[in-house]
């Protein structure tokens, strides 16, 4: 054994963090885990409880609660449960609680001047079925249209996605689908479109609907590098001509572009939907 | 005029809500939203303000607040900033603040006993990279492996979702691939199936990953039948027939299976990954 290596600090249990709700749980999630990123250098282990709907599932939840406790692991709890009762039952808990609804719930109260329903709604539930419905065809209509595969009904999208290919339009068409209810068609832009500074000839009409996405040479390389390795596709210099005429083709063609090299779909996702004052209003 | 009409009430005029965020929002929106959603008697605007990450663009967003107050409308704002001179100058505002940030993140350093680092940190950005390229490889198995089109890589499936056809399958298996990264393939049980009570050759021999959707007959027959009106497949009699077909073959082979009838993909995802306790522990 080396005596000159350094001795590693003990490693730091995990916090053992619940996110309790009466629904799927995903507003808990989304905004304990938005905290808990101010704590990069502690580690959490994150376990989620969801559809907590009666006191009694309450009173076992808490039982689990009180049993980290115990065990000396300091747990942390998020909850979201509009169900006075069901969240009187887990506040109980010895664990520390933070709760995302009482405080909110009655600041909003005394704002509008109504009382809320303090039953669980489903804000990620089946809701406004129009809305929900529309996302389901929104997800037929970017599987069509996927990667140009189809231009039947390019007519109806709200978006056409454009870029060189593995730029990730199709993991952004299918977010803005799902999860906006979104019309989007994603169609590559090859050597031809980008050798003559045009738009493909099927979407040319639709020109004010397009939205570009650029990203790094190397990175693009890479990506492309997982599928043909030591490809000319994958090349550096076949990544740079390409996003340098890609970004030409945009200027030329007055098309409203984003780089995907250092964001994730979620960010995409909310600058196209700026770009283009497409956000729906509803929740 | 008929005089026995009732007085339509008149109408409220709409509560503008701001949602005002360092990042992409997703966090304002959705807790803000899941506490909106308990007033379902009071009509909102909604507006998102994403990126506001300098105290300039926070006196800009300020003066919108303050003039939204001004104009008698009595304004919401919702607010995730962590940057606290960014929140101070957006607190400032005459406007009602609901800050999801700053008592919770207060009682998150006391209660761990180290400082948060109150600088913006990007939940829904590139983050974890391993875990994001994970989500964005989910995205094209699903697609490649959606209704059953290629078994390519079936192997390589964290689920199998099976079901009649238009059940939901494919925004499900979209969701989960894009949400949290889970490999899903899904596959249509047709009508030989059925009859046999057998699982598809090519899912057969892993059938303890396959998970099975039923849904009513009812809905499954107006689904349909806005692809094929009147036809067969659409009819009442045939839905019947499938749906308690394919319960029977989830029974016979020990296969999980949730109703989607009156459930959103986000539900039956949260359902799916409980019962396969798929869930990733990490944000």
């Amino acid at each position: 054994m080396n005596a000159d290596l350094p001795i590693p600090p003990p490693l730091s249990p995990a916090v053992p963090v619940f996110f309790i709700s009466d629904s799927t749980g995903i507003s808990a999630e989304t905004m304990g885990n938005a905290l808990l990123l101010q704590f990069p250098s502690v580690p959490f282990e994150r376990r989620l409880m969801p559809f907590v709907r009666t006191v009694e599932e309450a009173r076992e939840v808490r039982r689990d609660l009180d049993a980290a406790m115990d065990s000396g692991a300091s747990p942390l709890v998020f909850l979201t449960v509009v169900d006075e009762a069901v969240r009187e039952e887990l506040r109980a808990t010895r664990a520390p609680v933070i709760d995302f609804v009482s405080g909110h719930l009655a600041q909003l109260e005394e704002r509008l001047g109504v009382a809320g329903d303090h039953a669980p709604a489903r804000l990620h539930g089946v809701g406004d079925s129009r809305r929900y419905n529309r996302r389901m065809q929104a997800v037929e209509f970017a599987i069509e249209h996927d990667d140009g595969q189809s231009v039947r009904a390019i007519e109806k999208a709200d978006v056409v996605l454009i870029g060189p290919s593995r730029c990730g339009k199709t993991p952004t068409s299918m977010y803005l689908a799902l999860m906006h209810g979104i019309f989007v068609a994603n169609y590559p832009l090859v050597d031809e479109d980008l050798a003559g500074e045009v738009l493909p000839a099927s979407i040319a009409r639709i020109a004010d609907r397009c939205f570009g996405l650029l990203t790094s040479p190397e990175r693009l390389s890479t990506v492309r590098g997982e599928r043909r390795p030591d490809s000319r596709y994958a090349s550096l210099e076949q990544t740079r001509w390409e996003l340098s005429r890609a970004r030409r083709v945009y200027d030329v063609h007055g098309v409203g572009f984003v780089d995907s090299s250092n964001r994730s779909v979620e960010e995409m996702s909310t600058l196209i939907l700026q770009s283009l004052a497409l956000r729906r209003s509803t929740p």
